[in-house]
């Protein structure tokens, strides 16, 4: 079995979660109140640049000139497509660029990011790119399990939204990601890169959880 | 007014609320439940060997041969005494070392720990140095603030594990880091330094919280 | 005057050795031995790869989301066209990927190289967006300097060679990075900004001239 | 073989060369000019401060907990006794420590610097301890080669900086670092780690030769 097929099997359990989080559920099918999704939008500014820094990172650990290069393009495709449907996203609702760069990250957003980026730099190329998957990988497969609510939701907002997680260079994406990770976890410690993806995948829930209920810092 | 000096008075309302977080209060008072401190200091090995590991990080980005080598020291004299310390702390609560290194880390501890060392590892010494103050400087006026119920609990378990915050080494150890915080401060921008101080004070508070509420990982 | 006017002029006696050496100039004339040429070229491969895991590593550190996207920019350039170049010039020169790859660096290849390598890993973001300055910049001088010589030398492969580095696309890019050296430098210690652009000068003219006497390791 | 004992073999050309070169007969003999003593160690201030500086990384990179206090231990040693002996030495020559500090590295001093600093930064922990030990191990094994001449020398100055290499102390660092190379190697590429010992050992030897020669920047 290809090491991402089993890191993905190891957190079943974790993803099932995932993709059945109220908040989740209601963006695809519609009724997710729109604070929410502007919650999330707003808190995602702040993810999104330090995920581009992330992978700037691990594309300089490669372990090979061909690793190297492959990040370096999905480096540029997400700096460049990204930021423009983000852009294109805030502007839909209302805000600017300003509106989203002023916005403080919830604790949930700091704590995540931090795994990221200290894992890119102290750890190895192998669980620095294992880190990076859950993200990619879990809004593929949400949207894949979701389809049929989005189709029929109505609501055009989520629906342009999620779009791009059905459409074919996003899913192209991740299995370039995929393919990155089954080549480093060939001669790597299962078991190390087992721990980088249970933890990314339970911050990608407690994500979700928190933009969900909104939960800020306590003090 | 110096730096560090800023920094408190600018974190006051958050550091109020962990001098008088229940975890603390009913340490110092002998009452906390014993099982608590247990998962307390099985927690805090896993900190413990990442928080040497992010000073190991810092004293490679001092900004002076004098600041290197005083971290060095402070390095030094973590990695010797506080092990110590910790070993014995883990043999009277009928633990051994090994029990500590199999302990899963709960979720704030991944996630301030992740905090410290992706910002000794990708932001300015000035701001390494900052985030590793509220730790060490929060302890000592912990002990200071609730010495006196320290003398009366009668527990003396907790008594012992106390004292040391109240130790002129610990005390002096605590003055060194801020005249290091004090010195890197000069000429750095005050604005990112605060961010940086409040940040690590907010993960302290939910580091109590969660450590008296026993918050493991929710999926 | 702006900050790479200032760092140019400050390293005018390096520069003036650097476009008048005499690898340089008989690569311009013509005369170059191919021997020399071809040496020269399977080095470079070592060279590349670093100098493109350096520019990841640069774009994690950027002071500003705009500089990090502007460097992504750069960065994907670097992967995609100079790879194209120097893959089509070992071919002509009967050489494949392959054996590039097995060449052994020169000393001063592994020095210029691990010099901006450790620039980018410990120092400012600053310095090290100034230690990538005078490989592209002085690139672009040379053919300027030199381009009347270049017309008529009647060595195609030479020519073709120089003829990048006096493409609009080519002197884009220098643009760019004087511009980006020009922000970082706005508020940064100008000595350190110099000592750094002083020093990667210099290795520029012991790479020339390492590779024009073939300078390999004395033991 | 332990993977200390086979990486020295492998280099024994390279070894063989820094042992009875001339800098170094000279100096155990007692004959080297005291300029060339002097200019030597203006050097070393700035090797000093890197390789303690490297150091630290390298504890922050370590592979186990036990190796990261040993590497804490030995950075200690280095950064009390190293600069007091170091300082010393400056005082005997007629030197102060701001005469060290003004002086400017020559090429092989930045080089083989960032060379050990490139390496602990972006390498694997393996490569990064093992970059460290030809510098260690050769001194001890140049004053155990040369210690009758030392006897007899008759030259105070140059038998009492020796004489630190022939000390117990000393050779138990050796020892100590020796076994951690023998750690990390054993389920690491041995190919990767005898590049690493080649090269480190090869700018010891271009050290000794540029500081025999005074081989200041050519331009």
């Amino acid at each position: 079995m290809k090491v991402s097929q089993r890191l993905r099997e190891d957190a079943d359990n974790i993803w099932k979660r995932i993709i059945e989080h109220p908040f989740v559920l209601e963006l695809y099918s519609g009724s997710l109140p729109i604070d929410k999704f502007k919650f999330y939008i707003l808190q995602d500014y702040n993810y999104l640049i330090s995920a581009i820094k992330n992978i700037s990172i691990i594309s300089s650990r490669a372990d090979s000139v061909e690793a190297m290069r492959e990040i370096i393009e999905i480096l540029w495709l997400e700096s460049v497509s990204e930021f423009k449907g983000y852009e294109e996203f805030l502007e839909k609702l209302g805000y600017t660029i300003e509106d989203a760069v002023n916005v403080e990250p919830i604790p949930v957003n700091v704590s995540y990011i931090s795994f990221l980026l200290s894992t890119s730099s102290l750890k190895s190329y192998a669980e620095s790119i294992t880190s990076l998957l859950p993200c990619f990988w879990s809004y593929a497969e949400i949207a894949e399990y979701h389809k049929d609510k989005l189709r029929k939701n109505g609501n055009s907002l989520y629906t342009e939204w999620a779009a791009v997680y059905l459409s074919e260079p996003y899913l192209n994406l991740v299995e370039r990601m995929k393919k990155l990770v089954d080549n480093a976890g060939k001669e790597f410690s299962y078991k190390k890169l087992k721990k980088t993806f249970i933890t990314a995948s339970r911050y990608e829930y407690m994500y979700w959880d928190a933009i969900y209920n909104m939960h800020t810092w306590p003090v």
